[in-house]
């Protein structure tokens, strides 16, 4: 399985903090050695860095928690392959355009028999991954039902969350996805969200030795969610989302929420 | 106008020394920065790294000149913005995905009057250059060209030939385009390129004090080609390309030219 992290927040922030949990547990925390990836977007722009080495020994991601890229919307990644060899074009998370924005997209689990259950048409896998598949589908589904125009945030989420509900039958889908306005995030069977407003306290990693003071690097009106597949602090209440749920964030609130019919797949398979 | 780099090699290996000098002209010895990016392919996969900032002061430039990514193709820009303002999605080089590959794009130049001329039905843009609305409008022509299947490199790239005639007409248009496999290159104005192999020398940048001793790193078997707009080197014999004239290489070899009958525009347009 594979280590998921997402920002939304009301102003540009960087990401440093968490990140430097996260990566960790690339190789050294955790197991999840298998290359890493992150796509901050600002503006419409998105740009990623990503490596197929081990977070935790990675120059590339020591650059990402140096360099504060402040950002409204960002996804993670790092991989613990189980299916697809570890090389670039397998690393998350994956770009593509669609009307007109970059959508990016990240996946922890693993799917059965997705090159028949999920044809694909237009949108074609670059590489060997379910989880490149299953985002190439949903972005042929969205082509098919919307066409040329991108619908309103509600119509088109909800919609989103239907296609999980789908996917959630072949395997474990946790799923991160972006437009650069708001962060969708799936739960098959792990995930977990906070979001931070005044008044900001303190809040320490649990994967280094990090404490973070966010009274002095924010003012009262940011409000700042994360997402990620465990909690990332030990001293801070985290919302632990239930299998089938979804919730969308946009400027670091939670806009929209559900539950869909999918129900945890029996633990032999997660 | 912006400055263009790419390269072509048989073998992994890395640009280090050439963006070592190129990076010198986003601010330093060359009035290009207003952002710059480079693309490095690694099999089918690709990774960019991107800065609005301009690069002789950009610490993920001094990322890619000290950590030597291994690569088989790249295409390099950095950036004078004469058509959208400085931002993350007009920074080149641009990517998209058509026919199960990255497609990577590079511009130097400006163009007149684009939107009416190059009008975009699948590939939109996302930023507001006229280089990413002429590449949307390229891979616009080869969907309704070639459908579905990538046809062979010389039919393909013979087509892309004369897509750049027609863009040419609206104004500057040097290019560089690669599938990961080719790199491909049209001269509207300005463009250079030199092929190194056995017996290698040393080479001098004109751009920072650094030489390079070509055969202590590489094999007699490497052939590795590099583009460029203007020579990097001040010691070595570079091609000069004629406007209207292209060139496609592979594996680091010049596999196919041709001259269309694009000329260069007058000068008042340059």
């Amino acid at each position: 399985m594979c280590e998921l992290l997402a920002m939304s927040a009301n102003v540009p922030t960087d990401i440093c903090f968490s990140f430097s949990g996260l990566m960790q547990r690339g190789g050294n925390t955790g197991p999840h050695k298998d290359g890493w990836g992150i796509t901050f977007y600002e503006g419409k722009g998105c740009r990623s860095f990503k490596d197929p080495l081990p977070s935790a020994h990675s120059p590339i991601a020591t650059l990402v928690t140096e360099y504060p890229i402040k950002s409204e919307a960002v996804i993670c990644h790092i991989r613990q392959a189980n299916s697809g060899e570890i090389c670039l074009e397998n690393t998350h998370p994956f770009t593509r355009q669609m009307w007109g924005k970059n959508w990016t997209y990240a996946h922890n689990g693993q799917l059965k028999d997705f090159s028949n259950e999920l044809p694909v048409k237009y949108h074609i896998p670059i590489g060997t991954t379910d989880s490149e598949h299953a985002f190439c589908w949903i972005l042929d589904q969205l082509h098919s039902k919307f066409a040329q125009q991108q619908p309103a945030d509600d119509v088109l989420f909800s919609f989103v969350a239907q296609l999980c509900e789908r996917i959630h039958q072949l395997g474990v889908f946790n799923l991160l996805v972006s437009d650069g306005d708001c962060v969708f995030a799936f739960c098959s069977t792990k995930l977990h969200w906070i979001t931070r407003r005044a008044p900001f306290g303190e809040a320490s990693l649990i994967d280094a030795e990090m404490v973070v003071d966010f009274q002095q690097v924010t003012t009262d009106k940011d409000v700042v969610t994360v997402i990620a597949t465990q909690p990332l602090t030990d001293d801070e209440t985290w919302h632990k989302m239930q299998p089938g749920q979804w919730q969308l964030f946009r400027l670091g609130e939670s806009i929209a929420q559900g539950q869909t019919q999918a129900i945890s797949p029996a633990p032999s398979s997660v």
